[in-house]
């Protein structure tokens, strides 16, 4: 029984589906007919416009929409355990040509206007120190925790206020906007641009970035080809993502995903580290304890020596999540 | 009836079932069955031994594989219509970091020892110029012509001579091969790292970056997540190439793409700017000409204004080939 | 008799006396009074408002000069001599993060209308190629020529209709001044940057780079204080600049220098590959006159085998001078 | 009286007339006579082999001896309050191509073993993140402490067993073999590149990038050339140099700068913040008191809420030592 990663879950059968009708002659790149689709799709599920570009990763999407905002000479203030900060391998490094994360704290990994502040007041060193241009932060975050409209517009009118940009990291943006409620434009905020995560939704290899500025589009469509991302049967990513905001689909897997982890968290109760907001649990659990669900067939991360995670996908059977529920709360 | 690019050509049914195949949990990244089987098996394609990482594109593969040879300072001697010079948006340049591309000339964008030659002729300024410290060649080159291994090895020696890497664009290596009949080590002759495409060839969106010396590996995997190319369900990139090694279909796909190819330019005779060796195909034409062949269905690029380019593919059908050799003809 | 490079030539006196002078306490990089004085003064002698920063190197200044017109993913349109392409060991690369030198012709290493706009007519594939953002020209050029006025108002016009930037390399732009005789503004045309040279004309190590676009300013600080070129006693580098603008003692040591030049200029007649406009003489000569001039005392350079350059400087010794070309005369 | 910055001093009469001297015709750049007996004189110096090169800044020194030892993908230990890390604009992001900073803590600016094993026990993520490729220490520290030689020897264990490079930022290097009593072999202990500044301890504008593994040499020369950092007339870096390794002069200023800020120290007292081993001294003081040392003609920098900085130069008068120390005292 399968809790180590989203990232292992099968691909959905509708994107299957939708590979497979695009396999037919079309222009290459993203000129084909279905990547041409790709900025009023979105356009319409944000309500304003946006430009939309696929890449394979998430870490190509984090990259490139921070290229927007940060000149090799900038910072980005992220959190300090942000995937682009600890699971990158310096990918913002050379994407942004040696600009510097600029390290923030935050319960749950999440940032706050105070602790952004912080890392403000910290800048005075002039042409000496590395100026902050862009925010990065992560939704849902990554202990799964989700910002709420009214955080996300706090820390918006802090950008406003000192001329930065601000980047959302959305590899589970569909869990985080599933759990809000409301719509994808709440769950993004006043953020200029996202990187709108499929692959750990039922993708296989799309993920989309969206700017809200479209002024810089064109400039990205050069840095995507520049780094290699550019497929050149980029037909098929975009089938993928089509797929997915066909009827919502991305915000049904992502409910399903939610659902199996509340499931397991009710069971979990007081060993939970964080609220359980989205598909990821951070479960205190000794050695002995790993041991015994290993035993039982449950496969997971040991996330350090305090806790371990689990992650649910849109293809956690619910069997499953009940079983580990049970197995946990019987420890 | 398309002759576009071999970039629009469908995938092959074998690779869309190794994929499906392939869409069972298993462990992320590189970490699974199936990435973990590549080394192994280019070790034995090519019968001495390799490390073999997928990534997305040719882009990225060329930029790796360049990246294990040329500091930032170095340059990268190419042919001057390169697909690396011509082609990639300056990917060499973000990829190594500033390094230089020096161009050499050749007839059907093939370097020759004497082009190689003038260029390392040129390098007389000690610290004030760019040391060159690789050679890209082209497999089959840029006009579709392939380097014979008595070219190859002839570059070799210099290689060795002057202290240079020696990087393969095997965009279309498969071409190249079935042409020369022999083996794959025949056709890659002494490279040192080798890009071996499949995506032209029938692939989805999957190359392999191919290591002679495998002490640059590790580094090249972490140049390859730093790069945003380490796909999380990197099983299915996996997949595609071990479906194309299995049974040779790399080389029944080329050999039908050649054979195609063949067909065309017994017809198009004088017309031709180049001897055809692999799949594509430079025919000197007129307007009135070309818009005389789109009349009848053919779809193709102007290459520029004395030629158009026909390229076909592993599933261009005979008879459209027949058809198109015929309609040249009879111009 | 040195006639190697104006790089040889002593500091001139006045350079010494200003820097002791600035050996007093002051506060520390680009703060004290003598940097704050740059800004008003370059206006002053422009008469148009710019901005102006001290770098020890003319090729520190040539690329942070660049860096505020050309992206990572661009190019810069410059001669295929130009120094930035051949003597600068890929510093654009580095500076630029990535971005490309796109080679133009030209006799005496002047850039035209026409050959830049063959260079732009190339750029054809949209993202698949770097576009471009700027253009360099040097003046004088690397073969001692001066842009006139109307030249430059037509490379500017062409700037303008491209959208792209204009930097000028004035390594020597004292020379290039003098000859032409008017304002400094009229030799410098409509360039967005300037590299303002005056360590070939009598400076020790310091270079101004001139930004009309003074919003510019404030990043270009921040970069060369990135590139380790923010000295911390910058007074001194001040001080050399602000010495050669009294009375125009950067006039003065040009106009000398190019005297120089035109009398040896007269007597070299028809063995000259180029006008001499500057101070820089490109001299046919073949093996055993090399000898006989070295025979006589004088150093120079061998440029190729088909001519020798010599260089004039500030402090050529007009005897020196008289001697060579009655030797060159003489052969 | 100056107490500002150690910048602020004036240049040391001895190199006064060291660069008068050598305002003589020689060949350009690093080719003169003079910067090439570097290499001979600080061998000698240090009694082991190492190739020496000039550069005008600590940050440039600093970037280019790491450039030695990290790869793009690759990370730095330093000190969380490092010169690099704190001060330098980002510029190791930029010499070395995006690399990271990875902080380590540690009293005093100074890295312990136990701090950087903290930082290295964190690198458990694989590809997924920054390697550590070397650390760098800074001799004396940010906050004016001397690491001993068993200190270092320790942290050169450390570095072999992990395969790490080790650089030291001696931009009080002088200060620090003072402090020590030995040689500056025991100074810098088991470092593979050392920065040897000059500009503090009396030069203008050149310090010494010290390369004890010589087979980098040849590589940091292009980088050097390619940052810009390779002056027309070097001559009169290394007759700063040449000047200040005379007699050793570079340790009678350091000497002299010592002496000044152990007298301040011991009127101090409790008031210091850090033992004072070099010419730095910060030392606890409320705003009032602030003012009334300015009221009385001192001249310092505002460290923070908490405490100011003094800095003692060669060039600090005694009577002004004297008087501070009593000023202080008496507060």
């Amino acid at each position: 029984m399968q809790f180590l990663s989203d990232n292992a879950a099968p691909v959905h059968p509708k994107l299957w589906e939708a590979m497979r009708a695009a396999d037919a002659p079309d222009t290459p790149y993203d000129t084909d007919a279905l990547s041409r689709e790709l900025d009023a799709r979105f356009t319409a599920l944000f309500g304003r416009e946006c430009a939309a570009l696929w890449v394979a990763t998430g870490t190509a999407a984090n990259c490139l929409a921070l290229a927007t905002m940060v000149d090799p000479h900038g910072g980005v203030i992220c959190h300090e355990e942000a995937h682009i900060e600890m699971d990158e391998c310096g990918a913002p490094g050379f994407y942004l040509h040696g600009a510097k994360l600029l390290l923030a704290s935050g319960a749950g990994a999440k940032l706050t206007v105070d602790s952004i502040g912080e890392v403000l007041a910290g800048i005075t060193r002039g042409v000496h120190q590395v100026p902050a241009q862009a925010i990065s932060i992560t939704q849902a975050s990554e202990y799964g925790m989700v910002y709420r409209p009214d955080e996300l517009a706090a820390i918006g009118a802090l950008t406003k206020e000192h001329g930065l940009g601000l980047h959302m990291d959305g590899a589970r943006f569909g869990n985080a906007t599933a759990f809000l409620g409301g719509t994808p434009a709440e769950a993004a905020g006043p953020v200029d641009a996202l990187s709108f995560g499929f692959v750990k939704n039922g993708g296989m290899g799309a993920e989309a970035v969206i700017l809200f500025d479209t002024e810089q589009a064109d400039m990205i469509r050069f840095r995507r080809k520049r780094a290699g991302h550019l497929q050149s049967k980029g037909r098929f990513l975009a089938a993928q993502i089509l797929a997915m905001l066909e009827d919502d689909l991305w915000l049904e897997n992502a409910r399903a995903s939610n659902a199996a982890a509340a499931e397991i968290a009710q069971a979990a109760g007081e060993r939970l580290l964080y609220p359980v907001e989205a598909n990821e649990l951070f479960v205190r659990m000794d050695t002995d304890e790993r041991a015994a669900l290993r035993g039982q067939g449950f496969a997971f991360y040991d996330w350090d020596d305090t806790c371990v995670r689990f992650v649910t996908s849109w293809a956690t059977d619910p069997d499953h999540a009940g079983a580990l529920g049970k197995a946990i709360a019987a420890l």
